[in-house]
């Protein structure tokens, strides 16, 4: 006979706390986007695919509609409509290397300043070594560093972040920055879900003082086990997708996270929140029509909250509070469209440009968001922007930033118009080409990739060379600079020659 | 001519501290371990295989030699040389469902007082949906839960509590407590390599004012870019594995770590660290001979840093520090091992109970090893744990656990002794012949699985019932008891009842 265990609570949380230092305004010092070189343009692949005019470009919102206030906006215009993507020679490590290697040189950082190192993605190319001991090699002189890789459909760069800003908050911090990093290279299988693919990874610098503070008490979170979007199939580099159901859960997942926010809004401020309390909304991007959706549905959920409020035109809808009928009516849809209007073009559209132009990057999506918000110069000093990541399976969480210094640096550091500008137009048939060669190598070993038709490495790019007979994977990095380029280096520093030679390089490029 | 870019750091990491409230005395409040109830022998396994008496036993330290101060411990003697298997129809979510179940039901909590969640797992069944969505489904009312999965090798476990220590620490905390989920399912292909694998998943509860308080201030890492273990073949449940490489990893991962604990010591105390200053030391265990090896190296390591300390009899060996060379030498690990015997046996051997009887369960190991520590009784008050985490890839810590409280409630809720001792033990041909049917239907969908010739399943075990055509996972329960067991429910309060039923169900098992 065993003995009886005893189901004893364990002591109550309740607590004597003690007043220690944590340091104050924790946030995102320093950002940078690796993108691959390459795209397609919707509007060619639409005519390639046989698809109706449009469909693609409107249907998804890449693009087209455009808000009228933003007709001006030259870059945007420009750059609309296309999907970056990756050959067989480029993979999650190799643009992650990259975006590591770019940040680290274009901030003037050192290996040595990194104190943490975490990874967000889903792009899994083993199933137990992580994406971040790859980057370990970034580091040969600084092995001392916490952090793996966090993995949740598109929320691990969230995962990231929060890890990272927690451990700055912590007593064991050490002093030194975190980094956080996150992308993906999100392929479908060819059909209707293939225009939504896309490519891209934001790295981030994490520490106290920051001129982006992540509002921490404020951060709001929704899980549960849905299959709305996940690789079960593990011999494919494709997804299994339910894409009426992925946004269902999209939908309530806003819905769960709004209300979760506001409350804590409310008991830390003692005032009701508003949309209004933000002057930026940005969301994971799978595509840029529903991320309309998603603000004109903070607003409805806005009117629940105060009928009588800015968005009342919506309180008649109460009704369909909390029903998988309010996902697809209609009607409400509709309203909530016409009620966010304008504010969707001030608030919200400059964040989708990044999406507009690489496509889907998964747990890169919603910071890529940010760099577009930064790169878009409307943030002002003492600005809110409320951030919306959401992951399949599902994860998501709402949370904000504050603006408490000024992000002129990140912009010009990350140079995205220009960089994105920059690429070079793949003709729909070198992209398919270009994921029948990804398809072709996926899981196999022993081999060296080769370029697909229309493949460019900028340089400094790191990519994949080798994947020797027992699956290790080997990079190497295109050299980041024509030395002949640089007439006089400025100062006789080699991190600043080998910046100069880079930048100079790219001039030359283009 | 793009823009010239500003290299100009981020602002300066020096700041002026704010006082603010941070809870005290974070770490582990609650513990329990899942394990499949079918194991195998790894005496009979060596017969079954043809190999040499003692090589599975002896070469890989699973049961002997015991210290001879052990041979009175009659449970040890008993249950020591055993490797725990799972069947088709047990996966990393059906151990991790049976966890977290018995983990709330036999500390009576509640599903509302957890406020975070994480996973360490490298059993990966979907490459984009983590293990924590799956676990979502044990808390229905309670989606307001931040966490996904930690994923590197065998140390995902150690980074998903290091997350939530610093969560708790952190401004984001809500005040609820944190679930720290895991373990793994270690499987090899036919050879040399499959005695050594293994099953069981930990569960851990996080919060302030904790029995067993983590030392983060303490806590040191060492990362780098290796491929000693990893499963690069995406196809495969089994890993690629170079076992001479990975110890050799290993070994050098405990130097890196222990310079590094030390110096923060000696920072944060004043006075020099020494073994002596820990009353226990558990490690992560691929299997017992590496954890003997280890602990003795760290010896070697105090040598180099007080020549004259005591370990005095290793400073001849000092020539060889920092080498390659280092980690084969002969002379050496023979001078360490006999330099740490006694230590060993009180110190260090108590925590590889777990480990000698289920194997290797990867990111589980190092929590078995604390759990078998906490069963073994000889953890005192103030006595401080060193724990030492490694994951192949690489990825280790090296931190410490100071007994601020009592542990008897955890020893007596989780009740590691009687539970490992009532499993059944399978032949080598059915262990065969459950890898084999694993092997099968690895991968696949569309298929129910059917259980192996040995399954058992305890009262209450979660397991896979059915993968359907588009590769989503259903589980089932075996019923949590036997209702005509018990005759009258104590109270009405459905938790009481449901452990109570339980609890009976259980005792008429056995």
């Amino acid at each position: 006979m065993p003995r009886r265990r005893s189901p004893k609570r364990p002591e109550k949380l309740t607590h004597v706390a003690r007043a220690v230092d944590r340091p104050s305004d924790v946030g995102i010092l320093a950002s940078y986007i690796a993108f691959p070189e390459t795209f397609v343009s919707q509007a060619a692949l639409e005519k390639f695919d046989g698809a109706g005019e449009g469909k693609y470009q409107i249907g998804l919102g890449q693009g087209a509609p455009r808000p009228r206030s933003l007709q001006a906006d030259a870059l945007a215009a420009a750059a609309a409509e296309k999907m970056a993507f990756c050959g067989p020679r480029e993979d999650i490590h190799s643009l992650m290397m990259t975006a590591v290697s770019e940040l680290l040189s274009r901030y003037g950082l050192s290996p040595a300043d990194i104190g943490r190192l975490e990874v967000g993605t889903e792009s899994l190319v083993d199933k137990s070594k992580s994406a971040k001991t790859t980057l370990m090699q970034l580091f040969s002189n600084n092995s001392a560093m916490e952090g793996v890789t966090s993995m949740n459909a598109c929320y691990g760069g969230t995962a990231a972040l929060f890890h990272t800003l927690d451990w700055v908050e912590s007593s064991a911090w050490d002093g030194r920055y975190g980094l956080v990093v996150c992308g993906d290279v999100a392929v479908y299988a060819p059909g209707p879900a293939r225009p939504t693919g896309g490519a891209g990874v934001v790295a981030m610098l994490v520490g106290p003082n920051a001129p982006l503070v992540v509002e921490s008490k404020l951060r709001s979170t929704h899980m549960e086990n849905a299959w709305d979007f996940y690789k079960g199939d593990l011999m494919s580099e494709y997804p299994q997708v339910d894409g009426k159901l992925s946004n269902s859960c999209y939908i309530r997942a806003i819905d769960k996270c709004f209300h979760r926010y506001a409350d804590k809004f409310e008991r830390t401020s003692g005032k009701a929140f508003n949309l209004a309390d933000a002057q930026h909304a940005v969301f994971h991007q799978p595509y840029t029509k529903l991320v309309q959706k998603s603000y004109a549905r903070m607003a409805f959920n806005e009117a629940l909250r105060e009928p009588a409020g800015a968005y009342k035109a919506l309180a008649p809808f109460a009704h369909l509070a909390d029903t998988e009928a309010s996902y697809v009516d209609k009607d409400l849809e509709k309203a909530c469209l016409a009620a966010t209007k304008a504010d969707f073009a001030s608030k919200v559209y400059p964040s989708t440009f990044a999406g507009r132009n690489l496509g889907n990057s998964y747990t890169g999506s919603l910071y890529a968001g940010l760099i577009s918000l930064i790169a878009s110069q409307s943030l002002k000093r003492d600005d809110r922007a409320l951030m919306f990541s959401y992951g399949s399976g599902l994860a998501a969480s709402l949370y904000s930033l504050r603006v408490a210094g000024s992000v002129e640096e990140q912009r010009i550091a990350c140079d995205l118009h220009a960089r994105l500008a920059a690429r070079v137009e793949a003709t729909p048939e070198a992209f398919s080409k270009a994921m029948e060669m990804r398809q072709m190598t996926y899981g196999r070993c022993d081999y060296a990739p080769q370029p697909h038709p229309a493949e460019t490495l900028a340089p400094g790019s790191y990519f994949l060379s080798r994947v020797d007979h027992n699956y290790r994977r080997e990079y190497a990095r295109v050299p980041p600079a024509v030395a002949r380029a640089v007439q006089k280096p400025a100062a006789p520093v080699e991190q600043a020659v080998r910046q100069a030679v880079h930048m100079a390089g790219r001039a030359l490029r283009r």
